[in-house]
């Protein structure tokens, strides 16, 4: 049993990503929530939403201020925090209670407060186990170990990281909703400040504010909503050990692998069949890895897929079309969500401009890692047809 | 559709609550774990677990590091947040996996510190709309307007309110797993130190460590492992708005009232039909309160229904008879998922000592509310046979 075929996505909406000094969570999601029901072709009543999954790190522990901007009461609400995976893994939570009927329609609205409140950022890398922390290993330094790994084992070079820079802002660079919309050059990553090595400045995704909303129904509703659902096809989600010395190998992450094959299987899919995938590119080393962690290039090949232009639109697999963290944004625990919303548009083929739509795309990937390293990973796979 | 006769709940196991200095957050949920485990009474691979949920406010954002301490990696771990109903909500999201049939068997594990981290406590409270805080309304002035309310539309007295707390350390003195573990008086309440009128020390709950384990699995498989599987027949979640003069009445803890009427409806049940019921007791008045919003009296009957002794063994409707928050404690992430585990020993028929075993208990309901007045509660109502 599974999600496959029973679930549809039949809206979706964002809000423009940055730095959002005059709003706070219940704003942001209000903003989203309304672009979402905006998005539902055939129009929706409010009060068809039979139940709400809500993602966030720093945001209020319930979803009740929410649900009172929204004017949604009696009707329940969880709260799902995952660091990085926060936003997908209340999508897929929302997915399995519709799968399972307890739900028609339901909602997930999910927000990050970045810049101006130190909650967000304090939960995000504070809440770890203390022994780890204990070493100073923070983000870009713990994702900084396994980017000289590949390095080291694979000839990779600090160059192919920036690639994956300059794709993103250039794609980023197009979209009306992005943090940072301007294109850069390899120059421009190499010598920007290093954080930590090999990540320098332009490497790392910046510190974002953002929420996103998307629609989830039972899969044969959809078509009282609209013309063009978007059916979930597979999920998954796995957690790998925090301590480092437990892990074998740091040229992969293994929660990408593992979640990737319950989606894949799930999905009855092969990582060939993905037209376009919205990766988790935190660092730039991380959406290089993630292209041999999903499948899309063989193991070591992550270096060539981007030299080669492979995860540009034209190329085998069209990956962060949208931007990615490192352009559109990161605000943590609404990017999840975002990403589904970016795969509801491209697979409904009204992406502007233009030359930011994949063509014919007809099966969307999206992939979060979270925490330090990371210690969880949830992929979702979406498609504009039931398969 | 429903979870009803979906799921059964094959195993389950608390800690001694209390104030744990010497204990984290992994150590705490491994003990809890080993103790659910040893409960099953066919007994259980670990490699059996497809899937986990973990319930905390201050804890750690993913559950790797609990993974790590359990030997659970690979697999999937969604860390559900929702205020004091935290454990039930984690609970029930896993039940609504099972019940689509994405996992035979799910692990549910909940968990908070409360005494010598900042973070449970400022989470708890520290996360709301900042417009609430402004006004300086903490968790004893937002339940106290409830109670003064309550007093002075139904004459309820700080005595009947005490009563609630008499009856529940009388419960909680013999339940080995109780942080407090001493019978009091009414005029032990009526004397203790005022915090919010009319709530005075011994109205309020302590401040706890304290995890809680349970083991759900489609109920096709519960007779592998034991013969006396628990059933979850009903469940609900439900918020109401934050802010106060959005509220209608201050003597109805709305969410408990609409969680109340799905877990119902869900479970084909009435208020009649629950054996026994563990209730958020997070302060006495909410407890009194809670009688009548989930129905085991009328409206205004509260005070009568304590007074007349029906929350205890042998009454109507026996309440909190692990001793509740009030006694038994309540570490906020973990509490609702230690009702599960009563529900559990109770409906098994196992609890000691005899005293402490409600006779002849088919029907158990859990209740929490979380948030300020509250913003949330979530109901599930299990038993010892399908119906």
């Amino acid at each position: 049993m599974s999600v496959r075929n029973k679930v549809a996505v039949i809206g979706a909406g964002v809000i423009p990503f940055g730095e959002l000094y005059d709003k706070g969570y219940e704003e942001m999601v209000s903003e989203a929530y309304l672009n979402c029901l905006e998005s539902v072709d055939k129009g929706i009543d409010p009060k068809e939403i039979e139940a709400m999954w809500y993602g966030t790190i720093g945001g209020p522990s319930t979803g009740a201020s929410l649900g009172e901007w929204l004017g949604l009461f009696g009707i329940p609400c969880t709260h799902v925090e995952n660091a990085c995976a926060t936003g997908s893994d209340a999508f897929r939570n929302a997915c399995n209670a519709v799968a399972a009927g307890l739900y028609d329609v339901a909602l997930v609205v999910a927000a990050e407060k970045m810049t101006d409140v130190a909650g967000g950022l304090i939960a995000a890398v504070g809440r770890g186990p203390q022994y780890f922390w204990d070493y100073a290993i923070t983000m870009p330094s713990a994702f900084g170990l396994y980017a000289t790994r590949h390095m080291h084992e694979f000839g990779t070079e600090r160059k192919h990281f920036a690639m994956v820079a300059v794709k993103n802002h250039y794609y980023g660079a197009m979209n009306p909703y992005s943090h940072i919309k301007r294109e850069i050059t390899v120059d421009t990553v190499l010598k920007s400040p290093m954080v930590s090595w090999p990540l320098s400045l332009y490497d790392c995704c910046p510190i974002t504010d953002g929420a996103a909303a998307t629609i989830v129904v039972k899969e044969e509703l959809a078509r009282k909503y609209t013309d063009a659902p978007v059916y979930v096809l597979g999920s998954g989600l796995a957690i790998q050990p925090v301590t480092l010395h437990m892990r074998k190998d740091f040229t992969t992450m293994m929660p990408s692998v593992w979640a990737g094959r319950q989606a894949y299987k799930m999905a009855g899919l092969e990582p060939k069949d993905v037209d376009f995938a919205e990766l988790h590119d935190c660092f730039t080393s991380t959406e290089l890895i993630t292209y041999e962690d999903l499948g899309f290039c063989k193991k070591g090949g992550g270096a060539k897929f981007i030299e080669n232009q492979e995860p540009y639109i034209g190329g085998k697999t069209p990956c962060n079309i949208s931007g990615g963290l490192k352009s559109h944004g990161h605000p943590v625990g609404a990017t999840g969500n975002a990403q589904i919303v970016e795969l509801f548009w491209q697979l409904r083929n009204e992406v502007k401009p233009d030359k930011r739509q994949v063509p014919n795309a007809k099966i969307g990937l999206q992939h979060n890692i979270g925490g330090d390293g990371p210690q969880v990973s949830c992929v979702n796979i979406l498609s504009n047809k039931k398969r």
